[in-house]
């Protein structure tokens, strides 16, 4: 923490300030300036809080130097967090695709668009269960029995299983069933379902806020971790902006910005960005020439007739010519 | 919903369009124009999917026209909402003050707000029990221990009792200690919560999430409503932006464009719009001219000790100045 | 400038941090902390440049600590500005009310509008005769024709003439005919336009851009007053977000933010941020109760066939009416 | 434009829209709903003012149905623009590169890039002359110094000169010594600036504001092309958000966007996007992916010592390995 003095701050200002400082068992530094005095602390184990001196006299402003996270830091574990799901990884060397429907609709949807997901090589297969929908009156997915469906599918083809929980109750749904718990963006800052997760033996793939900083979807990583599991994956899926030519806004700049800070794996949501068919090949394109870990991608057997988020989801031919595209440009960032 | 045909669009293009609004029941309303034809949809009950059209050959753009709410709206209930906890209310004639600390710390922190905010002529205390904390390092609120506090503070002093749920579990706790049920702005889209309070017999005081559209924020109290909970106070607490002088920005053209639409009162949280105290007065004030239902505000019998949000917190005095200038506000714009 | 370097840096780093410190002419001081260290930077006469230090070997941040602005602060002049024109001011004890059509579009119509304005007892009319549209193929006022009717309003009414110019031409238009030179929110960072107007005798309102920050806002100001032009009104009137309900969503926690920072006076557009007529008011009185110097709006003596953001102008009527609700909240708040 | 009537209209309401419509010379075309009455209007040339309709009685909305641009759109030419200067072309085959300082510092920094831009097989060299900087106490280029530089590296290295205008006085200089006219984020809504650069003869390179719309970009590009300069290249650079782990958050959504609307080439500048040197390499490889026709890059022999935005610029080394990935993921989605 630093404390920045106003220009005509009194000796006496700048010494009730120290004293605060070595009452919280702090060490002050003061560096006297030419217009004004500036105080450093340090010796301090966790985060300051500010407000102690914002409104003390004279002071113009505290700003925090440290951060509040600690294991999701590089400073911690340098080497980088790969995640297991049986014989499939992500955060490693091969590119994680997890494909599947929006909404789990029906065992011959989801057959469908599995069989397609399976021979395509991807790994991991998504598909919701329990659907956050804006308004009471939309399609709230099937449930357990969405849940069951996915299960068939996992047998079925070996894909893993990604899906959202929602609540408490919803992730002791998933352990029985998936592999994979997501947290939606709505959910990145519900704090109880945080922790249940972080007490979860399965990997839990986080989505960020529509609206979170890159410290609040690290911190939301950091809820998960502080309660024993490290298997976390972070989730781009786009920001709440002004634009209206997508549904969110893309923001790529997270993947290298998370991987100064933290060695856990990211992957794309391109679909939920684009929230237009035609923009999410380039936008998952995008996403692994920026260095993503991997990419979530909607790909429905018919589109027209979904029941969720039609508008975004791909073909099962343009899902297939994406991949080629995706696995090129892996290749050429690789070396 | 409306279909607008590109400029080129055949006739076959058009044509396969209006089959499809048929197949679904409902009535097409064709208006070739001189560039482009435009195809009104009616007959509908609930809202038309876009999706089903907009990727359709031809087919430029597809416009909904009708909104996705109906309990909430003037259309459904023409007279204001008067939300009743006893014998005081929220969207009456009365200016609602729900003062009180950020988080209940100590039972004679609580009991020295209290009697500030009590002496005030405020009915509403307001104090955290659980707090939500973007980091799992922070202080988490007393928990249960702080809603008994609470309930002592009702006792002693009349005051009615808002306090934050986090989860279904939190819930129950206030039912059982406090008069309304806080929803925070994480939680605005905790559907499992909306749910669950709908299902109280507590009023809901429902913030608006920090980058909600107007119209998810009223969609999320059709949630609660849909459920059976008619007692819903919507709370503007400021939105993210790219702004840094603030911790949110406040939106006070949610007041009148509230309620141009819904019967249910709207109060502002000026503290947390503002994140320091210099701007509550202020920003709290505005809210009152804008025509707000109500204040919230955090007090502190001594802002410099405080454990949560210490910045933002008024002291006693400068409530009760603040006090006296919204209620001669309140005079002159309801005149 | 605060250089935070990482937690294992190597001692020569912090070294040749040091030493770059020294090149520049300034003075470091070296903060060791418990895992990191800090190096503060003192001596510097205008910013120091973060960039020279955040590439360097072992440096985790560099933090600006002083601001860019001088001719703006408190800091150089306590005392607030009060801008005069004539007898009219604004920023001194009276409310300043700036009110007209959007754009001049004929005597009739301009002359209709000044009455009201005159009889309400305000001193300031504004009218466009230079409008910044969006698309080339919108009405762009009547140029030099509407600043020669806005002369004549001056003439009978004896009200001070506020309006925008958008180049250097515009600007020695407005010396012409004029009495303030406003700014719009598109030009906000238009340096040319700026200089120009920093040379001119006649007040000038700038209006804060789209997507300003605060800083970006206030130096824009010391634009032209670098330039000896020290009569500068600063203009709030909403910044870009999200939200759909609001043209811009009115940020009035930037009239207490600069008022902190700033001896400027500081008026709302309370029609601009509004964008629909119905919320006008509603902002108007709370940008006063939020502590504003003054007001503009948008009135027309026939707003539905106005050329120009019609759907925001307030009738005659109205404009009555509100201004009477601002006096009484200006009067609450002056005691 | 569609008038969407309220639940309760009276048929009169109706008759009174209806009357409007046809006294302004258009067709309107009644829908009656179950529960609402929506109005279609065809046979204008031009965008229908949707505030004539909005304040009248029994009105719930008016609904823009077609956009305001004509040149700029796919319908109008269905056939790419590719800008040609001399040899060299943005928009076609080649992925165009222009490389460059932020500003130009002096003859040896400009010839030291140069070279290395040159020696990459790039077409393009980039350098500021006027810097538009937020403060008036910053760096603000060489002028015309700057340009003759630039004219001389042209003359040596055989690279096209792009380079900024801030003005009308601007644009004829680069006129003399430059091959495209570049106009700034700030500077895209400076209407005077963009009708000037409308005349020139040479390219026009458009960033977008920082806070524009799609359609507004576009709108600024139909500025240019209204006066007859058809030569217009659009330039994704970042957009501001609530973001801060980068300067401004690139959009990438905006390739796939124009691509569908327009036939002017789209190009990145991944440095004022990313502002951090370690962003840069990772969003212009996601640039090209997107399907972006260039990039603009900063580089700099010496970033450390750079008077301009050092933090983003790439050393010359960093810059030749991001080029060979740049123009290996061009390969993979040409095919």
């Amino acid at each position: 923490m630093l404390i920045v003095m106003k220009p005509g701050a009194a000796e006496q200002d700048v010494a009730a300030v120290v004293k605060v400082i070595e009452q919280l068992g702090y060490r002050p530094h003061i560096m006297p300036g030419a217009t004004r005095t500036a105080i450093g602390i340090t010796g301090n184990q966790s985060a300051v809080d500010p407000a102690r001196f914002e409104n003390m006299a004279g002071v113009a402003e505290a700003i925090r130097v440290s951060k509040p996270y600690k294991l999701i830091t590089l400073d911690l574990r340098p080497d980088k967090t790969v995640v297991k799901v049986g014989d499939a990884t992500i955060g490693g060397d091969e590119l994680a695709i997890i494909g599947g429907p929006c909404a789990i609709e029906s065992r011959e949807q989801a057959f469908a668009v599995a069989e397609t997901v399976s021979r395509s090589g991807a790994r991991f297969f998504r598909g919701g269960a329990f659907k956050p929908r804006s308004s009471p009156y939309e399609f709230p997915g099937l449930g357990e029995e969405g849940l069951k469906i996915m299960a068939e599918v996992r047998e079925q083809f070996g894909l893993k299983i990604v899906t959202e929980a929602l609540d408490v109750v919803g992730v002791e749904l998933v352990e029985q069933y998936g592999d994979i718990i997501q947290i939606g963006a709505r959910n990145m800052q519900n704090f109880s379902l945080l922790r249940r997760a972080g007490k979860s033996k399965l990997p839990v793939l986080l989505k960020r806020g529509m609206a979170a900083t890159l410290d609040e979807w690290l911190l939301a990583a950091e809820y998960v971790m502080s309660e024993g599991n490290y298997q976390v994956i972070l989730c781009e899926r786009g920001v709440r902006t002004f634009a209206l030519h997508t549904r969110n806004t893309l923001d790529l700049a997270a993947v290298p910005a998370v991987r100064r800070i933290s060695h856990l794996p990211v992957v794309i949501d391109a679909s939920h960005a684009a929230g237009k068919n035609y923009m999410v090949a380039p936008l998952a394109r995008a996403g692994v020439a920026a260095g993503a870990d991997g990419i979530l991608v909607e790909v429905h057997n018919d589109p027209k007739t979904a029941l969720c988020d039609a508008a975004q989801a791909l073909t099962l031919d343009e899902y297939d010519e994406m991949l080629r595209e995706l696995r090129a440009i892996r290749e050429v960032i690789a070396h």
